[in-house]
């Protein structure tokens, strides 16, 4: 089972983006052990266009297109495969009632462009898009290789791969000696010290395989195992992350692709009846963004402050002007008073404050990078702790939005 | 003159990681107006790779090759394209020399694999390599197509592009007629409306070409110009804005790749003298995040609330407990005094208010997507709009936040 990737999309061969779909379909399609020999961007053009489909027919069991579903003129892939396949286009009545619902709704005009969003390929089965309008397609085919018709926008594509795709491919395809993964999240420690401890684990075994992944402020281990059952790549699974485990289990924090520090964090919230709070200065509501962006998570969290401003630090949270002017804004003793203050405010478990430099200025004679992060808890000492980030703004305010979860975690 | 970019690699094919070298020279060649019809990721493998080249060949005048230059057996670039042109490698001496010195300086024992980095394709230029040991090839051809061979790794790749390849391509094959480009950003009209309003245009018209590009809640247009000089180009775009201007004005915001709605809003308040504040629910902070994303952002934003509760929006905001009961979380009401609320706590020109069901579950029997933003001003009526956004929880958040800043750009 081979099946090939093809990005259309004008933008991705200008340069002006990124092709990232192939590379979340290459993820999954790994995961289900199903090989990709080739991958093809082709721009919006139906000549180009039907030359790929030609050739990825004619060496591929399975071809994946994503992009170029949407309503401009520019789209056509649809069409055009539906041409290459001889098929007609049939309409999605689902989704044509919620594209003229939504322009209902908003009070806007409906253009025949939007009713080509609802079609999709005659003989193929309909994939609904939960995040967009544009309609899938999974074409199952006697005579040739499969086809399946995405959208190309990320936010659509991603969860219609997964939840409209991937049942589908295991049912159909998935190969006996599956791969089975499993994701190791550190906090703590960097990608070349973590590399370096387990080098000879990296570098010598092939199952599981063991592939480094480093993002701001995070590192992933992925534990790739070769197994017949998910029970005997359990038993392989577990064998490695042990050894791993005895090395620098002290930075493990958690397990799996999406499962984040802050997810972790608050599900560790939840299940312990604990609330949190925050307040935020060069984090700028960064922190409590990461809470929110949690579904469900107003169970632990109920709101907080952003003060940006030194006089905002004042008024919000009641701190004496004295403290700020003898200690600074970037201290430890300020860092404390915002904790320990939206605690008590906010009537929560934990209070956590961010003081600090984003950068690219200088503050108070202190570099960009330096940052103190206060932690309040109930009948607790209340503590902050100071940090030197590398890096540019952003990664200054994601490497002290992560910290600031790695102190909460640290308690529970 | 058409030009074909084929990156080689296995780890790209298995979604280890994202190819960002075609991007990076697929804006190159854009800049030097040499079309991209075609991109191709291909493993380390000997037989698909000859299959690549065979198929590049025979459509594109100029293939350009990244990864499979190194040191490890999986890397085998180099001989598989002198295999296809039938010509040998010849060694780099300066190449070689600093490997050697590499190696003695950090006492490492040389391989042979080490030696075949210094090789370059026959009859080809050698590129060298400032950040990395293995060289590039500029192989150019009279019976078929020019191979230029890259290192993979990005921090290699892309000095020698600029470097090396650039005054190449530049002499060789820069078009007389250069192309240049203007992005104008709109907000506010959807991706079908826009390209339905400018339909005659960027179907009929060449010169400039019109491409629309949509994001999550914004569309762009880049417009792209033929021309043999900067000013003639600038004559060019000038009056093709001018028409769309005409017609869609009223949501263009501003102009540029990277020129976001929050930067221009931010920009806007700084020339103004003016200040902004917000609270946040359902937004939990992402507002105020975007505005401290902007370095400098301080002199126009001291802070604010994330009133995620509705008990947060009473304590903190001093909103009447009655206001919230009669109208509901989600309501104009609400809206308006939260936004009221914030812009006097903080003493700010704006005050900016957020609360809404991000979903997925539905709030006080509103579905998902449904928001009321809330703009306070001093002197003048505090208003709310009332949004019905599609998408998942991000998108709502996102389109949202983008929301809130066109409703304060809508007045300054």
């Amino acid at each position: 089972m081979h099946a090939e990737v093809i990005s259309v999309g004008t933008e991705i061969l200008l340069g002006q983006i990124t092709d990232t779909n192939s590379t979340f379909i290459s993820q999954r399609l790994a995961e289900l052990g199903i090989d990709v020999y080739f991958k093809t961007v082709v721009g919006d053009n139906e000549k180009r266009l039907l030359q790929a489909l030609e050739i990825a027919s004619g060496r591929s069991d399975m071809v994946i297109l994503s992009g170029g579903l949407g309503p401009t003129k520019d789209d056509l892939t649809k069409q055009t495969v539906a041409k290459f396949l001889n098929c007609g286009l049939l309409t999605d009545k689902d989704a044509l009632e919620s594209i003229e619902e939504y322009y209902r709704q908003n009070n806007r005009k409906m253009t025949d462009n939007n009713l080509l969003q609802a079609k999709y390929l005659e003989g193929s089965v309909s994939l609904p898009n939960e995040s967009g309008m544009a309609v899938g397609s999974y074409y199952q085919n006697q005579n040739g290789p499969d086809f399946i018709l995405l959208p190309g926008p990320p936010s659509e594509m991603r969860p219609m791969f997964d939840k409209q795709v991937m049942h589908r491919l295991k049912e159909n395809y998935a190969r006996e000696h599956l791969l089975f993964s499993r994701v190791l999240r550190f906090y703590g420690i960097g990608e070349s010290q973590l590399v370096t401890e387990l080098d000879d684990l990296i570098n010598g075994q092939t199952n599981p395989t063991i592939a480094p992944y480093a993002k701001v402020g995070e590192v992933t281990l992925r534990l790739t195992a070769q197994a017949d059952s998910k029970e005997s790549a359990k038993e392989i699974l577990d064998e490695t992350e042990q050894v791993i485990s005895k090395r620098v289990g002290q930075y493990l924090y958690g397990y799996g692709d999406d499962n984040s520090l802050p997810e972790v964090v608050v599900e560790k919230l939840k299940q312990k009846g604990l609330t949190v709070s925050a307040s935020e200065s060069l984090t700028g509501g960064s922190f409590q963004k990461a809470v929110t962006d949690i579904a469900g998570s107003s169970q632990v969290f109920p709101g907080g402050f952003v003060t940006y401003s030194a006089s905002a630090k004042e008024n919000l949270l009641d701190i004496p002007k004295e403290i700020i002017i003898e200690n600074g804004v970037v201290s430890e003793a300020t860092a404390k008073w915002m904790a320990e203050r939206t605690r008590i405010k906010m009537d929560t478990d934990f209070g956590v404050s961010f003081t600090g430099v984003a950068g690219p200025d200088t503050l108070e004679g202190n570099p960009a990078g330096t940052v103190w992060i206060g932690i309040s808890q109930r009948d607790r000492q209340t503590a902050a702790f100071e940090y030197h980030f590398y890096g540019d703004r952003d990664a200054v305010r994601i490497r002290s939005v992560l910290a600031g979860f790695g102190l909460i975690n640290n308690e529970l």
